[in-house]
Formats: structure tokens, sequence, C-alpha cells
């Protein structure tokens, strides 16, 4: 057995439709060693998740003993390995640790699944997160303050007093993927979105114009068409232009519905590219943005699961 | 040569993207016969066409003698047959029949292509319709009204003065289809949209919901999974649901846009099941409706191409 059997370690895993990522990380939260399987978790039959999950850790497992797992998201939805339940807003960190559930391995080593959050506050049905609440706590709930999660499903929350205090969802990112892959656009746009390129900012623009001269989104979205029709948008331009119309619409209904106001500061959190596209959205409409750990899933899972003292930043 | 030859006699085409329809019709614009072949126009090679329709329609050339055909929409498209002008608002009959073309085709028949409209007011950039002008004009413009076109690109018109006075698009068929096939929701519905059924009046009632709480657009489309989630939608009542809120959102937009207030009267002008979906969220919204004939495309070809005397109604 190898001295690294004596560092504890925790594999933070993160198993959604699209794929299978696990982190090894030591209980600061850095990382030691990262594996990723392009399986999505439903095609893996009801009954084999475990076994998956064994076979997918082994080595790690031949080097540092059992391995402790704690796992959060799409994991434990309807589709996933167990439904695990939702925990009502306002939520704590010890209100999720209440709610997460152990469960043991072939191999002896140890899975935690975390619970998603509801809010039933909101209209007209309770809306829902899995795997956002995680990102949140490890952001860290002593600071009140909005924080946007981008997505397919993007969140907009609440912090507020240490909880979770409230969220709301705009399916954004599936809009734009949709109405990109399958719509009007996808026979004519060329290129990918690149929220560096000029027409991402006039996708913001339009977003942002007011008067009621320029219609509403279902409207906007047309523009689009008639802009390359008209010459003034080429093929290369027009997902970027789309992106940056979409979010930044999602921009424009989160501050009529009260979600900020201009100079107020707002976090933007997620590990992907979304968060220097939304970032950039969210400067354009006069927001001041708190630094984000891009590892914020990782130091949640750790701090729920009181398996690392991570603490909040 | 049979009696049939000496009745003036008329083909109004409708080919588009996803098939061909051409309606043999009496100047009076009666139906005398109707052809319908499942072949979209992108599919035909360019150069092809004259000869796809030649073939098409020779039982009728037959009994009638070489033909006239009258073809609006898509057929006169950048990927149709050939690229048609688009006549600026406002535009009168007489304007289109100015810029219709009449080309000469291997059996000897007309074909007689009628262009569509561009709205240069539209922000950003001029609007664009292909076909629907002909059915506002087969609809009549004699009377001020606001009419509506339901589709993938859906129509409001302003009609003012004998003009087709301004138009917008709202890509509300888009979303909808696009959504309803390939988002969150194309994996948990089951039955197909319903007018009738109550779950298409409850999103028509979530688009009318004026409070901030229900969020705007892209917050209220996520209410369709939460509330399956919630168990207050079931699986065969997804997509009447969705179709109803989006469908129901358009007409939000409409108002906020100032197309009609409350006891206004209103046309909706088309030849599916969509007038009869619309004309419901229509009187939801507290609008009368005025009568349409479901004709409209073969009564505005004839009358924009003097091919009948169909006056408007």
């Amino acid at each position: 057995m190898s001295n690294a059997a004596f560092e504890p370690v925790t594999v933070v895993l993160d198993w959604g439709t699209t794929g299978f990522r696990a982190c090894l990380v030591r209980s600061d939260g850095s990382l030691v060693d990262q594996k990723e399987v392009e399986r999505g978790i439903q095609t893996v039959a009801k009954g084999e998740h475990g076994r998956f999950v064994s076979e997918a850790l082994a080595s790690w497992r031949a080097e540092y003993g059992t391995l402790d797992i704690v796992a959060a998201g799409m994991i434990g939805s309807r589709n996933g390995w167990i439904e695990m339940p939702y925990v009502p807003t306002p939520a704590t960190p010890a209100d999720l640790a209440a709610a997460a559930r152990t469960d043991g391995l072939p191999e002896g080593d140890r899975i935690t699944f975390l619970p998603g959050v509801t809010d039933p506050t909101a209209f007209p049905f309770p809306d829902v997160m899995r795997g956002e609440e995680t990102q949140l706590v490890g952001f860290g709930l002593d600071r009140d303050m909005i924080v946007v999660l981008p997505g397919t499903h993007a969140k907009w929350a609440e912090i507020r007093g240490g909880h979770i205090e409230r969220f709301r969802t705009f399916v954004t990112g599936e809009i734009y993927s949709t109405l990109a892959d399958h719509s009007f656009l996808s026979k004519v746009a060329t290129a990918e979105r690149d929220h560096a390129a000029p027409a991402f900012a006039e996708g913001i623009a339009l977003a942002q114009e007011e008067s009621t001269r320029a219609g509403g989104l279902l409207t906007r979205l047309f523009a689009v068409r008639t802009g390359w029709l008209a010459g003034a948008i080429a093929r290369d331009e027009m997902k970027s232009r789309l992106c940056g119309l979409i979010i930044g619409w999602e921009f424009v209904e989160a501050r009529t519905c009260g979600w900020f106001e201009e100079g107020d500061t707002i976090a933007v959190v997620g590990d992907d590219d979304l968060v220097e596209v939304y970032a950039r959205v969210a400067r354009a409409f006069g927001l001041k943005l708190a630094p984000a750990p891009a590892d914020a899933a990782i130091r949640g899972a750790l701090r729920i699961s009181r398996r690392g003292p991570v603490a909040a930043k």
C-alpha cells in the first residue's frame, strides 16, 4: 500500500445526462486526479449503477483503498440512480446534510447522495434544482447575494442570512440550443457562438432595446433571420447574435421580476465557458461581479457531506 | 376536347418546404379539383421545377388544355424556384400585381409568381412575409383591421385604407415545435396538443398571469416541467399546456406592443386547425372575431393575378 492511502481523499462525482466525471480531491478541495467517461447516467440500466462506478474507479481504489464518494445533481433524480428528496427553501447546508443518504457499494466503497432543493413559493408550481444547491454552498452562504448559475435551465438564487432563500429557473440554455440546432437558423448558421464577437454584443443590445417597436422575445428572435435576409448578419454571426439576445433577455426578465437593479453586485457560478458569457452580459446590464470559485461544486459537496473543512469563502 | 376546356380555370399552387399542393379553381374561386404531392420544393433540383410541375399537372392539362398557374409563398424564396422581390408596405393588390412575374413552361403552361412583402419600418431589420400577403388580399383589404396569420412564423398585420399597412413576425410556432420535439418535454410528453383540453386553457391562463411572481416567458416555460414533477400536469397534458402558454404569450406580447386592446375585433386567417386554436386564445384575451374565409390564399392569388373577379368579402 502506498503512502497515498494515508491522505484523506474524497471522490466528488458528477454523473449527468451527458457524461460521468469523477474528481478525486483532498479535504481542502485540491484536485488529486480526475476521470471522465462519456456515458450518460440514463444509458446505464437501473441496478447497474453501482457496478459501473466500482469499475470506473478501480484504479483509485487500488491506490487509496475503499473510496468515499459524494454525488449531487441528476444522479439523484427520477431518471438517475436513486430518487433523492428536495429540501424546501429556505435551506442551510445542515438541512441538506440531514437529507443526504449514504449507501454501501459492492467493493466496499461508500456513496453519499445529496438532495436537491425546491422553492415552494414559486408560482404556479414549486421550482426545483439538483446540483446547483451544492454549487451555492460551495460558493458560500455567508454573504447576502443574488447568484446566477448558467446552464440548460439557468437558476437565479437569493442567498440571505446563511440560507438559500429562494430561486427561479429560466430555460435560457434550452431555448438557445433547440433554436440553434433545430430551427430556421440551423440550416443557415455556420459558426458556433462566440461571446467575444461583435454579434454577441449586438444580440445583448437588441435584448436591451426598451421601446415596444422591438416587440417581445417572440418577435426579437426573428430578427436573427431578417438581419440575415437584409445582409446585416453573416451566417457565422447568427448563433452569437442569438446567444447574446437570449441571455440578454434572461437578464431583462430577471430585472423586471426584481432580481437586480443596475449597479448591484451579483455572482455568476459555474465551471464552464458560460460563466464568462454570463459575466459579459451582466456587465452590459450595469452589474458588478463578485468573485466566485470555479470549483464551487467540489467545495459544496465536501462541505455538505462534512468530508472536508472547506469553508465558505 | 371536353366541355371542361371552355371553363376558365386557374391552378393556384402552394409549394413549400413540406409539400406540393395544387388547387384547380374557377374564376369565382370554387374548387374543381386538387392534387397533393409530399415533395418539398427544396428536394427538387434547381432547373427541374418546371418539369416537375408539368408532370404533376399532366392530367389537368389533358382535360383543360394548357394551364394558367399562380404561385405565392416559399416557391418564390431564395431556396425555392426563383427568388421574387419583396414589395414594401404600405402595399396594395395593384402593387403586388406589378411585381409579379409570368414565365412559360415546357408544355405550354404559364406560371405567375407573386412577390412577398417587406415592412421596412420594423426594428431592427425589415420584416418579411411570403404567402401571407396573398391570404391578406384574399381576406380583403377594404376594412381597417388587425389580422393574425398563425404559423411557424406567425404574422400580425394591420390592414388600413386598402393597404397592408404594417406587420410583425412572432416565432411562436417555431418555439412550440422545437420545445415539443427537442426539449426536456420531448421524452416525457405523450400526447399531441389539444386545444379543447383544460390544459390548453391553463396554459393560456399562465400566460395571462400579470404579477411578476410568474416571471417572464423563460421562467413560465419551466412550469410545464415543474407542474409534471409536482404531479399537477399529466404527461398527456404537457404539450397542450405548452401550446396554450406560448400562443397566449404571443397575445401578451402583441397587446404590450399595441396590436390590440380588450374588446377589439380582429380576424384570424389560415387554412388549418391553428385558426380555431388562435381563435380560442383570442377570445380568452377579450377579443371579438371577424369572420374569415378558409380559402383566403386562393381568393388572394386570383385577385392579385387578376384571374378571377373574386372580390374582397
